[in-house]
């Protein structure tokens, strides 16, 4: 339980006996990996719980997004964010309440989303972050279909794929939280959509729960021969989550002027060698097609219109929101690699508060 | 010389013995290459001039248009034109002077551009041909910087690449046929333009005559080098013509929002393996960049509305063709893998007419 502050003098001195939290839980990178993050790869500490000054908030955090994108993070190398530091909390997006505040927006008691960080409370002047409302959805769908998933796939497939009425859509990584979605965007834009997913599980939950007009296990099936069953006419918009081989196949079946939109690449995210360049890459040519890279913050000032669009498509059942939330901050490490395990559905969340 | 056939009455049969040449000689298509064509690929074979129908021209070539796309033709794969079939006429663009006409549009006299095929005489119902103006431009030049050259030049660089003034543009390909004009236009638009050639002389070529800010001789210079001296802020457009290593090279060292042109992969079209794929794609995705293939055909509506602003920069100096004129049809084979070799400057072509 949250002990309630609201009558808490701003400048009033910070009794901490009076949070649930004696300390501050922190997940810290500690040695880069080289493939999939090891055990040595972060340390769990205990910090003191910091103390606002002014114009700063306190925030409790309640849920951290778990997403492919934080594996970059952690390399040292120039991208469009600056890699993590080492002894650095790991960054991360999260839902939280701000618990103290001397900040003349943020007041106690309002929801915010923001790059929180892998901890239990965080410290902030606010920029980058927003309120959001647990009334009109369950927190957690914050950092799902209405937080940075959902707007990497509005902008993503909407802006980036230019998708057209009647477009056949392929979409990879289709029971992520980006993957998912797309495809039922997609759907609601009424077009054809095949999603690509990794078991029977998954490849039913597209078809029988999102609406996916079909699905290809790629652990199972003949990619190849099904973009063919399935794309008799060429793919319109291929968003790709995933790269390597899939990637490859993809661009093999393109139709005429067709865009790909490479969103990520969790297949190669782990790699110890190079990366896997797409040796079909020349169909662009043949196809007058192209291959165009997002990154979703540069459509930042669009987020609060596209997120009222999902709003109303999910108050309308239109648009499904399914996170995956596992508890315990002590449990991140093994949680993160369930991203590249596939041993989830739907958008991965660690509930990090304790309650 | 060609005999003036002009009093010649429309249906009169034709006497061939007034034609300059007896037969026509040709070249066929007779295997299909595996890697660099070799001396059997084609074959040179003479045949009767063939006497045009009601709405048919017989056209005497002159210039026959060499270029990289011809290999991919020789293969025997989807594409964005059919093969080329085996003893079928190769196939290639061409300028000529209509000798005997039966149709509405084209008179004796005129000269044309079309799908002549590598041949001395052509047949047609003139389907794919336009006229050209030998007193505006040399004849060959219709074939280079006023033909398709050009034209994929000109929308390349200005439609698919989005050239802005000030950008920083990267060409590869540089002193062949499309790319100097790239660059001609790149600089007219008042970019700063480099370009990649093979070896001193073309790199000389590209900076005192062309005016490229600068040239990277891809035989000697470390390229990685010089496109981070050249491009301290990134190439805003990188135009492709060769793939391989090179692109790579240009993909690791893009700007935010950078377009990548893909006109064509020369380091490829010969290979006998698998053609590599370009492992820095995931730099589009850091960069918000895209990577567009294009067929300079789609733009066939406005060929003449381009035509006539390249020839007014060629009438003011600020655009220059250079063509690399070779002659006689039987050394077609040997001219041709020129453009593998590298050993031209400017625009291949061969003259068949024998005068």
């Amino acid at each position: 339980m949250v002990i309630k502050i609201k009558c808490l003098p701003a400048k009033t001195k910070i009794n901490y006996k009076k949070y649930t939290l004696k300390t501050n839980k922190q997940i810290i990178l500690k040695n880069r990996p080289v493939g999939l993050p090891g055990k040595d790869t972060w340390e769990l500490i205990e910090n003191n719980i910091p103390e606002p000054q002014e114009g700063e908030i306190l925030i409790q955090c309640e849920y951290i997004s778990l997403d492919p994108a934080m594996r970059g993070w952690l390399n040292d190398a120039k991208s469009y964010i600056a890699p993590v530091q080492i002894d650095d909390v790991m960054r991360a997006g999260g839902v939280g309440k701000v618990i103290v505040s001397k900040h003349s927006y943020f007041k106690v008691g309002d929801h915010v989303y923001g790059q929180t960080g892998v901890q239990q409370y965080a410290l902030t002047d606010g920029k980058g972050y927003h309120k959001v409302d647990p009334n009109l959805a369950p927190l957690a769908t914050y950092t799902s279909s209405l937080g940075m998933p959902g707007m990497t796939a509005y902008f993503g497939i909407l802006e980036v794929g230019k998708l057209k009425e009647g477009d056949a859509v392929l979409v990879s990584g289709a029971a992520g939280a980006v993957g998912s979605v797309v495809g039922q965007i997609a759907k609601i834009k009424n077009c054809k959509v095949i999603g690509i997913a990794g078991g029977e599980d998954k490849c039913k939950y597209l078809t029988n729960e999102l609406g996916f007009d079909s699905a290809i296990d790629y652990k199972n099936d003949d990619i190849k021969a099904k973009l063919k069953e399935f794309f008799p006419k060429g793919i319109d918009v291929y968003f790709d989550n995933v790269g390597g081989e899939i990637l490859d196949l993809a661009l093999g079946r393109l139709a005429l002027h067709a865009r790909i939109v490479i969103c990520g690449a969790i297949s190669q995210y782990n790699n110890t060698e190079a990366v896997v360049g797409p040796s079909n890459y020349l169909s662009l040519l043949v196809n007058r097609a192209s291959m165009t890279g997002m990154v979703v913050f540069d459509y930042a000032k669009d987020y609060s219109k596209a997120s009222m669009q999902m709003g109303q498509w999910m108050l309308e059942g239109k648009l499904k929101s399914k996170e995956d939330i596992y508890e315990g901050i002590e449990n991140f490490y093994e949680t993160f690699l369930r991203l590249f395990s596939g041993e989830k559905l739907g958008k991965l969340v660690l509930k990090v508060s304790e309650d």
